[in-house]
């Protein structure tokens, strides 16, 4: 294998931008929003559209901003019909994320008339996090083989999405959890997904092919598809009492990886994990089945920070976040919950990307490093061997 | 603006990973394919399909390996009614770069299944490279209102595109002029849109997640954008004798970018402008309207070197390819070109991610560096002024 020194490997510890959205600790296990610790405002009780506002406008809103804002969102949630069958067509076994991006995708191809402009921007990402909405209920419905519905607005995004989704009134429980998920999904700096964004933003090519190129590294299994991995392993214990047994079967051995545990940046406990699991505890206490998952999943995050905390490997927001979506009611089928976490995290990524192209617009193109036969003269294929 | 060194702007001089493909000596204005320069594959009389392989196998292919080869590609032509639909149910004024998207992404949504594997990454690879063409038949047969069709297996790539794509029988001036543009678009390194498409695979998404991310990018007018611009631009002119004014009112008054001139690693004369010059030259005789942009290019070129050459500033592959594909008789309209360029690049993207995942894979996660309001203390709505 060609190695050399020169090559910044994953692109680690390069900093593709500068960003006044996101900050991490990552050894203190600190996740702040422009400023605010994600525990201070999961505590205050603040809802998802606030949060939203502040990726969008670097402050909190008051009530009359928030209002007008949420207009905006619910312009969103009327979808034109072909972004609907753009999902509808599709075999219902599809990927849930893949889907979001053919919709995403359908998107980009109509709006020919986008043109970055920082007196619009913000109301198409804030018309456009209200068409994620529509879209994942759909796609959601789709898988489902419910028929199509889009939301209706009410005061929380949440609320209108889980009723839309589910066809009936979601209880408070429920919306309360969805609130947090959605918060707590809203960003993460500059993971794969964004950077994928990114790149193609970089180009001035349009909004919303910036989502769908995000939505492609999203789905991935070493990205957005850690929360739906980490619970199919819960599956697979099947019991707790099993817990130690797998545990010492699979991981020790080395057979697999611990899934939800371990991040790029944090080497201490993940405060999304933290808050999730305390929902999840919450949430599955009413439920027998899930509750049992959870029992699993706190048992082997024993063993897995006793065997890898020492290293720096904690349980990430993945962790517990699939619990969480299972007990508002979301089957783990067709990685929807990583279509869940999308639809928090186009309020991030939409935010990066006019951060990116309002502020510090460069095209993003790095090198490679040549490693492959030196000049070589072509030979014409009746004489080759 | 927040400044601070640490910010590697654009990944400029970033090495992303290395590559047996393709190399570029930007001062010099050499291209090479594995080692073999494109002058002298075009020189040699190269079929596009041998260059595929080229990219994805290392080595030039026998007539055997060849044969076996385009069986694989021709698998392709018969892509899924989904896909096709995808494409048809869009509004018929998209962006034709979107509309593949939609397309690929569809793909992504329904091939579940998809796994890294070094045994089967590059027959999947031939085989998408077989259904971006049926995609693009189909793309641009919507935009023109025609009825779907299927490319049908031939000796030729570039002939079964053409064919099905106009519903008639190219000749062989058309076809060795797409034969030669599908070559010289084939690969570039790692450009915005393939790095997109690694960040997309870097974790381990699929390989059609990996080219919707890239295509995301490449729609882009900094990127495949440039093709149809610089067309745009001599089409603006409309007369040969309109240029020294158009030019110094526009570009030499700094109101107007010269589209199609400059590039981020040349710094001369871009090797593929010299081909793609020298077959509009000759395509362009016969057809007196083409003929007519053709002039207005080259005397556009004259002032643009004159100008700008001593800053390293020439024309790149965009300069002359949109005369290449008006002449083979594609509209300047809806991005059709670009998506063209998206229709040969299929195969360095591909080549790049099987490159990447089977030999370097780490996960692609930069940092951003931080500039946003320190630690702040959440106020609830009610109290916010």
């Amino acid at each position: 294998m060609p190695e050399t020194e020169e090559i910044s490997k994953g692109l680690e510890d390069v900093n593709i931008k500068w960003t006044r959205l996101t900050t991490i600790d990552g050894n203190k296990g600190i996740l702040r929003y422009g400023g605010y610790s994600v525990e201070d405002i999961i505590a205050s009780g603040a809802q998802d559209e606030e949060i939203q506002y502040l990726f969008l406008y670097g402050n909190l809103p008051t009530e009359q901003e928030l209002r007008k804002y949420k207009e905006t969102v619910q312009k969103g949630y009327k979808i034109p019909d072909f972004v609907i069958n753009a999902i509808r067509q599709l075999p219902r076994e599809s990927d849930a994320v893949a889907m979001q991006m053919a919709a995403v995708a359908a998107m980009a191809a109509s709006e020919t008339k986008f043109k970055w402009n920082k007196d619009t921007d913000r109301d198409v990402a804030a018309e456009m996090i209200g068409r994620m909405s529509a879209i994942t209920v759909n796609v959601y419905r789709h898988i489902m083989n419910m028929p199509a519905e889009l939301p209706k607005p009410s005061d929380s995004y949440a609320e209108s999405f889980l009723n839309a989704a589910f066809g009936r009134k979601a209880t408070k429980e429920e919306i309360d959890a969805m609130n947090t998920a959605l918060i707590l999904y809203t960003d993460h700096e500059v993971p794969a997904s964004t950077t994928a964004g990114l790149v193609a933003v970089s180009t001035l090519s349009d909004m919303y092919s910036g989502i769908t190129a995000a939505l492609a590294a999203l789905k991935g299994p070493l990205h957005g598809g850690a929360a739906e991995a980490a619970i199919a392993q819960f599956d697979e214990i099947k019991d707790p009492a099993m817990v130690e047994k797998w545990f010492n079967d699979n991981i020790i051995n080395g057979k697999k990886r611990l899934m939800g545990f371990g991040h790029r940046v944090y080497k201490t406990y993940d405060p999304r994990a933290k808050i999730f699991k305390g929902i999840a505890e919450k949430l599955s206490s009413k439920k027998p089945e899930v509750h049992k998952v959870y029992e699993i999943a706190t048992k082997l995050e024993d063993f897995g920070i006793k065997a890898f905390g020492s290293k720096g490997i904690y349980p990430n927001t993945d962790y517990f976040s699939g619990i969480v979506y299972m007990s508002i009611g979301f089957p783990l089928r067709n990685n929807i919950y990583t279509a869940l976490f999308a639809l928090s995290r186009v309020t991030g990524w939409q935010a990066h990307f006019i951060e990116y192209v309002e502020e510090q617009q460069r095209l993003i193109r790095p090198r490679a490093v040549y490693v492959g036969p030196a000049e070589r003269k072509y030979v014409p294929i009746a004489e080759r061997k």
